[in-house]
């Protein structure tokens, strides 16, 4: 059974054509996304790769060339996040107008037309290692519709050009933070703002960062309210949450 | 050095009664945080237990009590978290109208005007176990001025309730969403709404679940995006996080 | 909406009396559990504290005692796990008939006429440190329905005990084998019959045993197959498992 | 000794050919597992790579070509896991009708007789990157004499398909559900079904996920009941418990 | 079939009394361990409970009580670890020759006749925290009939009494030391002895000791070489494989 | 042989009473430490309990009661760290001008003239709950003959007060910074003098903090150079680090 | 606001140049650490990357070319750790005059005049394996303006040429001891002198040396006092500390 | 001063030429491990890789043949563990008669005469890809001038061959018992001979074995006692111990 076919399910039921026993047991097989007006399962399923936004890690170039022909053929934005070059020149077969960005291995098709960016997103972060992972966050809450601004380190200047940007800083909806080693910048802009602050770990150290546990452990146990985190190296994540928020704010 | 004097050092400099020198010399070790203007450092400083908020835990009831009275000396509200019956008794010897919440262990004074709550926060929980958690959520966020409604586990309905009451979820600007065991309910209930979902895993459980670790790296592993993760228990930075979404969107 | 009224809803839209729309409205928001043929939402609440079986630990006796209550209202069991003394007292003050097993911590009310025990079940254990956790594990797995024979270490006999009850075991549905400090006994009793084998680790041990986490990585790793296991000290876990087992087998 | 010959051995102490002496050495050091009935110690040593099934990682090919000759020498049938594509071309010089699954990494020589499948095991996974591992799972269930249905993610559907292939999952005597990141498909599918389900974590995922640990803890720790976990990514432990079910149920 | 009658069962057969069809029926299923000369499973049994050497914590005193009863009905030792003072009191009413070690808490029926200590264990450690660790494994020493010296730490010679002590330690066939923090003495003491080290890693240290397994992962990994671990605390594992080795020594 | 004969004995053997054979056996017994000039070993000792430093947590009252006497005849001063009141209960016996600090758990006896303090350290700590373990390492350093400021938390200001009494920090010679959670304190010190900073990670917190060892690993993983870390709470070690280093320059 | 200013700020608010309102705006917003006389951030910046000393592991080598072009136009001496030889080759395009040392990864520009080497720092190592680690610190020790002694193991004697140069490491006024495996050498060497030991657990080592947490927690845990601990692998950070040791006393 | 010299300066002191204070001064910086008879320190080095037995990995191959060539100056036998291929070649150059064992990654000089092999080691594996661990136990046995037995898994028979050769077992003096996944050999090893056992936990396995850790956990939780346990894939050290052990007996 059609799962767009409820409305006309219980029509039938109305006109008499479908008996109360058949709707019965269609229902009890309904799957509650297919409900029409749901549409929050294609939502939900974002991130596990079913629906626009596809993890490329794990999967085959092949695998996700036909994710992507598919996803093409319904909607016209497809994401890729941790992308090979490898699945960039498979998808680029059934996309010519493919995008990919190295450093941060997204894989984007974008076929939307113009849309102004809403409210306002900062992506920050002190160390020029972990610019891949913020990246990741930017690249992705723009494709979201967001309007990102960009505070990395560059050069000498850390702190320093952070608190120089305190006004870029306050006039975010809300801030992603992305940190490695003992993962302190979050809290240090946390207690710099009033809005919310997403908190990213990323595995940028060595030793006992065990990886970047050692980086959320920090950021878990920071002193500073007003913040949570994501899983390391999450850029996308931090961008989804993000991207919630602001929309939130910039349409209220 | 008295901190909010900066802007009457500036002007005894204007004045010409004290000299670029002396002024300089104090701006030198002016903390940031004591420039009139920049309130944050007592935002940051909320959780860490040097201002308004503070955790009662692995302080003594004597040194929560002169905590308390320094606080209530300068302003007219006291939340302290994790407060035992201990902390209870001697803080109300300085503040006969304080509160204890038994449940989720908070202690509470507040001499504020009635003001209207501001936006909704939905706090969600599935299980019984984890009400004390959501508890302290669902307070410290009422004490910070958000509406909040609680959508507990009463009885034997669980999802259940979650989707009968999915109108309130969709009305919410945030919702915390708390949970032990495999910690599975933040990301069903950020496959529902659009709004941000703040996750709690509690230590509820046993075995392998490791005081709460196991719901914590469930969450932070999540398909769902959308969503982020506050340390194991902490009901708290949960709703300090929450407040803050919240009130950008009710004042947006 | 109540929800056993799908039926009915069904009904008054083949009447005419609801509206298409209202029963989309109605049926949109209806959570899958609520389907009267459905019992699955039920069948998967157990573990969860909503439904017949409550994991009392982290629960107040007060709360237990409302849920029992409640539970009772509509069947004729109630079955609490990991149920302090406490929990008993007040339960018993809704339920005079509730028994108490001390040792496996459980909290039985059974009100249902004597019903035939289906198939067979074995729960084996070799140390008698483990024995509450067979308990929880057999007791439960009666309370569904099954048959079950406990082949504990009652004296010097362990090893030989087991061999000797070779028969026994060969008869058997479904085996769960209960084992502290390296855990092997799961792995020895999968060798020993073809019929499929619940591993419970328990926390019996010490030191390096880490609270169970050594028996469970060795049944993880366990080289023999045809088994798999349950979280630590989780014997209604094994007991569930094995009973649809069993049940499977028994009615097949 | 030759194990085979207990039976001729009781003979010639009934024929007084051996003296009970002789006999009564020789059995004190007979292996239990050689007595000729029993075949409980084959079976438990499938895993364990000295017979039929046979793990290839940690193995050079020519010790692997070494056993699969001896395998095929008293057998017809050879199947080994986690085989690299050097582990098929060794095995393929002394036997030119194996196969190798480049996916599952699954080596296997299968001269039996068509044979029936019996019964029924579906093998679930949500997510594209798991399949490897699935795959395991329900080639090595072929292997065993099970008759298998594949429910893997194909294309946009996940949940969706799930509930769509519900009368599938209701008709199996076993389930196989595997799942990376958080783990959260055994859990939603036991609360979907009545029969066993076997959870297999995978260590796909990233950061936090900590090589499949937070899957399988997340696994471990399900409220669902019904369910038990076998090691990270190993389906053919999987197919193994499940095989026992699905026979059990089959022949009964 | 009583395992003793092996021999017996062989002779029937051998005087035509059973046929072998009988006897093979009886091989079958016999325990392997209790074929008449093979006191191995008694000898492996030791520490797993149901065998002379019985590990107290995690039994009820009652259970306790049966255990030793049952031992010294057949036997004229019982050793009791980990044992608490109501463990004592309740086997003490069926043996009133019972002696109980507080610190140790070891609890000992010892009913044989004076026999003389053989060999040398010395049992070395250098704080006097660990000394109860110490006690369980000479204690258990002696009473599996070895001669022990005891080098424990009094007063403030540590090392210098060791060394003082060349002597002894040169003497040893085999020789325990305990140790926790971060666990160096058994390195220590390897690198001054030829005969083999027994290293015991004590539960002694706080913070970052993590319960003793900083010491245990530093005995794992030290650079001298002659020595292995057992268990965290665990004085009676080490004595058990000192005995062996010295047993081997002092009867060469 | 008594160690502080060397020289005797070399005298002897300058004068021929002493053979150099029998010098040779002595000698090659003889200790390190034992050798007159050498002092380190006692100065090694001070951690490890048998030198007046002793860690008392894990020996009894009388054990610590007979180390103390021992101690006190020879010298005139004796500190017990991590004391309960049943330890000081016992040393007064023996030492009636015992002195016991409660909250840092410290056991004092010091009988030596009154000494100038040298030098400069500063014990700092943001939050008031790890005040007991700061307390441990301003006390032992006071014990030590260094000059101690102490920089807690009073009160409000936490950061504030720090900055304010920058022209403290910059006068030590070595600085103790004391933290829980996120364990930032240390880094932020570091940063803003240049004299070594001790960092102490304290187990205050909860959920993902591990008893500590998210400070711990937050400390280690620090991006400020110039600091580094001893174990979890441990006031004692970080003073005795701070004392060397002081007492180096004060001595200079 | 360029921060030098800062003075040039107040001068012009003294000569009525600027408002009070104008400077109050531009102090609320300057960073601590571009106050002129603060040179505190620069310093705490060390590590982090974006002054004097860069941890090229994880970036670029674009990335530290560009950070070294910037660092060299204002300073005259570049430090890179961690460098590859790729950073190497990149950074050699903009200053020919750089150098690279293989084995501890450093990356040298340095175009100071000569300086005397104050003070003395001894860097230790038993273990051949152990040193370019050692190497990372004695170099930027160097570069920091101290004097060094190396004191690697090079050959058969460990101990023995320890012990032999205890002349050396008696003047030094701070050591580095680095070592692998169970990490047992700075506890020694803590034992035989008198002045700070900063102590640097390697990753040498297999098995349960959990890539240096062993020898970390082994550190952690030294009965020794008077040492401290850095992160694993971390050469530089060790010799940052000693070098704030060392200067503090060859300046006092 | 020469080690060596130890008589000769106590014969000076005899003979008048030296002083008392020279030969004091000279004594006090003496290493105890240089005084002539005690050989021990040189034993005690031999894993750390500066006498006889060196650890390659973490070695260039450059500094592994400057080690041998200085080993091989004063001695005849070099043994090289975890040696590559380029170790190899780099020691062949300055020893034409250099072996390499490939799997086992042994790299050895012999240049002794003869020897007869003493007693009897047996080195036991249950599975194939545990052998390279087996045979680094097995030749490190021999070079160490012992008899040693191979049990390893040829072909299908795994406990089937280890009964089999029961009296071989039983014969030895010292058992090697290596096994990877829930290493569960040593324990049954440990159940059938009275023998020392010596348990090496390997990295074979996959998923949660955690790189050998589920191993040795397993082994350090035994039920069985009479063993204990080395580092794993540690097979050169649990030859080292059962060296000891069979050297012990076997000159006894």
């Amino acid at each position: 059974m059609d799962p767009t076919t409820l409305r006309e399910l219980l029509e039938s039921v109305a006109r008499g054509e479908a008996s109360t026993q058949d709707a019965f047991d269609a229902l009890a097989r309904l799957p509650f996304g297919d409900i029409e007006e749901a549409k929050v399962d294609h939502h939900r399923a974002l991130r596990c790769g079913f629906a626009e936004v596809v993890l490329c890690e794990g999967k085959s170039p092949s695998q996700v060339r036909s994710i992507a022909r598919e996803i093409l053929e319904h909607g016209d934005v497809f994401l890729g996040t941790r992308a090979s070059a490898a699945h960039f020149q498979k998808v680029a077969q059934v996309a010519s107008d493919a995008r990919y960005f190295e450093e941060p291995r997204i894989l984007l098709v974008d076929r939307r037309a113009e849309r102004p960016a809403l409210g306002h997103i900062v992506v920050a972060t002190g160390g020029t290692a972990d610019q891949h992972v913020a990246e990741e966050a930017a690249i992705s809450a723009e494709v979201m519709g967001n309007r990102v601004t960009r505070l990395y380190d560059v050069g000498i200047a850390g702190v320093h050009r952070l608190l120089a940007h305190i006004d870029v800083l306050r006039e975010a909806n809300a801030i992603i933070a992305v940190a490695g080693m003992e993962g302190a910048l979050p809290s240090l802009v946390t207690g710099l703002v009033s809005c919310p602050v997403v908190a990213v770990p990323t595995s940028v150290g060595y030793g006992a960062n065990l990886g970047g546990i050692a980086a959320l452990l920090g950021m878990l146990n920071a002193c500073a309210s007003g913040m949570a985190v994501v899983n390391i190296d999450n850029g996308f994540g931090a961008a989804a949450l993000a991207s919630r928020i602001n929309q939130m704010v910039a349409k209220a």
